[in-house]
């Protein structure tokens, strides 16, 4: 399945959030991820940012398609993707 | 058309930036906007934003979809999305 992941948490859980969601994860803006994944590791993904996140603060907002991803991702202003964070899991 | 945008910019441009976006699309969470759109209103509101941005700084990611929007949208935490924001364009 493909997934889209964007968080909008407190800036003292940040650094944690993105090691975790790095390694299950392409990271395409400061705080957008997106790839695929499995649904195991969806869920194991879910469960790792559930420890670390304040449920009554933080949102994180998992976009998830069964069989494809966008048709055209357009940007304006800076890429920031940072491919070099993709990890073979 | 289905958009979903996301976007990370600079503190002092962000007000007219949400101000925008919410003439086009709903906002989902703090930096998180997605809906229907045609085209041309699409366009008009990348026009709108660049007017707005800085491009050396700022970034706007849109991902489009021309027949369906995705398959399920799951949270964490809080849930931001702003049902108020809809506007009939």
């Amino acid at each position: 399945m493909f997934v889209i992941m964007v968080y909008d948490v407190n800036v003292k859980r940040v650094a944690k959030v993105l090691k975790t969601s790095r390694r299950y994860l392409l990271r395409v803006q400061n705080s957008v991820f997106e790839g695929e994944i499995t649904p195991g590791l969806l869920n194991a993904l879910k469960r790792d940012l559930d420890k670390i996140i304040d449920e009554t603060e933080d949102s994180v907002l998992f976009y998830i398609w069964n069989h494809q991803s966008y048709s055209r991702r357009d940007f304006l202003g800076v890429n920031k993707t940072s491919w070099e964070s993709i990890n073979i899991l």
